[in-house]
């Protein structure tokens, strides 16, 4: 594996201070923020300076070894944690693993927080090798938002599959969707393939359905936010236009994910929480204001793909093809 | 109507000058640009400061009464303006009705530019009578772009459909797609629709398809750029996707344009001139850099929408429904 996949975390440990890259300053700057109790992570997600369901995931254990080591109150430091974003169900996951242990000691909790972190970059590992399988020779791969080693512990989910399928000589080139309102495409993942070395464009999101009717595109590989029992799936707003638009021009849609983003207590996508971000990711840029003055805006962050546009799910366990039933995996 | 659609207008000549309002600094700030010569039309095409296919056809005819004025050979000032921008037909439409006159006198080429200006606002009115007959009570009209006075001589094409409908009582609500990369939707069509007081939220591209799953969206209306003899139609990017994400939904879908903007010459999309834009589009926000450095970018400006996605297509002449056949209409 290259250096840069090794060097490139979100997020680092350091003598008691949990280490994050601050994603809304890509690529321009590097800047590492030093979060020291779970409320400064609280902040630190739900202001996106760490972001990606399994990154947050990550976060929020560490937070709560943070919350440890200070004596905080750590149902308190749960619940703030817990509340700071609602779609992404990786959150609650690792919330949830680090309750059992709130009557360990601090070292106990830090431990797990880094087994967590360990265990994603071999899950991303495992679903790059489980999904690569499926990408043709040569495919062009259509990609929304940031799946990469900025969104998780490292490698990625759906970026983990392009980073494998890249690494096993597929010859292959992305497209990767700008993904508005705050451009993780354009800044964060244009930012890691570079940095890898594979060949790819941006474009803006309304172009994927351009890009595959002129045959640029033998593939979608996307993300998730929150995977519900029967398969439909949250995830970065325009994945489920992705979909509609992959099934008209016969291109398979996988989604890559951890079963730790599966939520089998909902039955199915209807009742997901779809957070609503501020007006202003779309009205202005880098607090310059580029809409009319009051303008209204509706930002759905994400949205959901119904199953039956969804090709595979591809987890560490494996490719899962419909008819999805995971009432048995996940959270 | 208003005094806001009276006054509203892309451009006005004014004793010998061809004044343009700069669309490219709009809602921020009204400047107003003073054109010369047909060159100084050409480069206010090429840049943008004057859009929309209907006004940029306006444009160019008062670009050959400048020539004229001038003594300007007027051949020269043709090509130049012809080859400004590739897409839209609308351009060559009124070069080529100006050009039986360049023997005449430049007063006569002056009336002749000032004729289809007022002939246009008489076409999208007679396209909003038309066209707001389709909308149906209480609906959420989604659209792209700027169609609207901005883009044409006055009252706009799609956008004229949603005036007329406004001021027919229909109790409509737009949803204004930013149209990336240049945002012609959150910064032109927000502005418009604000200062009729028609209700409106402008949401990202990628969000169209949540927006018609969720139920917001009870008709599609957009512009045209060029109209194939067969009824297929380029316009904006992501038009096209619409349309898929339309017909998904059974969410009626249509394309409003003068008949200027029908090139019956060509049977079908096929040959369109899709043009490419620059990639600054993409990657900078106002002269700030928000990719990394060298990020390649795909940025077509415009996609071709087949005519058996479209379930209608309104004109200045009426509501044209499938199988289209314009091989008798338009240049």
């Amino acid at each position: 594996m290259p250096l840069a996949h090794m060097a490139l975390a979100p997020m680092r440990w350091s003598d008691g201070v949990l280490l994050v890259l601050d994603q809304r300053e890509l690529p321009a700057r590097e800047v590492w923020l030093g979060l020291q109790s779970a409320e400064d992570v609280a902040v630190a997600i739900r202001e996106m300076a760490v972001r990606g369901a399994p990154a947050i995931g990550v976060a929020a254990a560490y937070g709560m070894a943070l919350a440890a080591l200070r004596g905080d109150y750590l149902a308190a430091a749960d619940a703030c944690m817990r509340a700071s974003r609602p779609t992404a169900v990786n959150l609650a996951w690792a919330l949830d693993r680090m309750r059992p242990l709130w009557g360990s000691s601090a070292a106990r909790l830090l431990e797990e927080a880094q087994r967590i972190e360990a265990e994603d970059v071999a899950i991303n590992q495992a679903i790059g090798r489980h999904g690569a399988a499926l990408v043709p020779q040569g495919a062009g791969v259509l990609t929304i938002c940031n799946t990469g080693s900025l969104a998780t512990a490292g490698h990625g989910t759906a970026l983990g599959i392009i980073r494998t399928a890249h690494e096993d000589a597929k010859a292959i080139r992305v497209l990767a969707c700008e993904t508005r309102p705050r451009q993780q495409g354009l800044r964060l993942t244009a930012w890691e393939l570079a940095q890898d070395g594979i060949p790819f464009a941006v474009i803006a999101d309304s172009a994927a359905g351009r890009m595959m009717a002129t045959g640029e595109v033998g593939l979608v590989v996307v993300g998730a936010d929150r995977i519900a029992a029967n398969g439909d799936t949250a995830n970065k707003i325009g994945t489920y236009s992705l979909a509609v638009l992959a099934n008209h021009h016969g291109i398979p849609f996988l989604v890559a994910a951890p079963t730790s983003t599966v939520d089998s207590a909902l039955p199915d996508g209807a009742s997901i929480p779809i957070e609503e971000r501020d007006p202003s990711e779309l009205t202005h840029v880098d607090c310059h204001r580029v809409a009319p003055e009051g303008c209204p805006v509706m930002n759905p962050a994400f949205d959901v793909t119904p199953a039956d546009l969804i090709g595979a799910i591809v987890t560490e366990l494996g490719v899962h093809c419909a008819p999805y039933d995971f009432s048995d995996l996940g959270r």
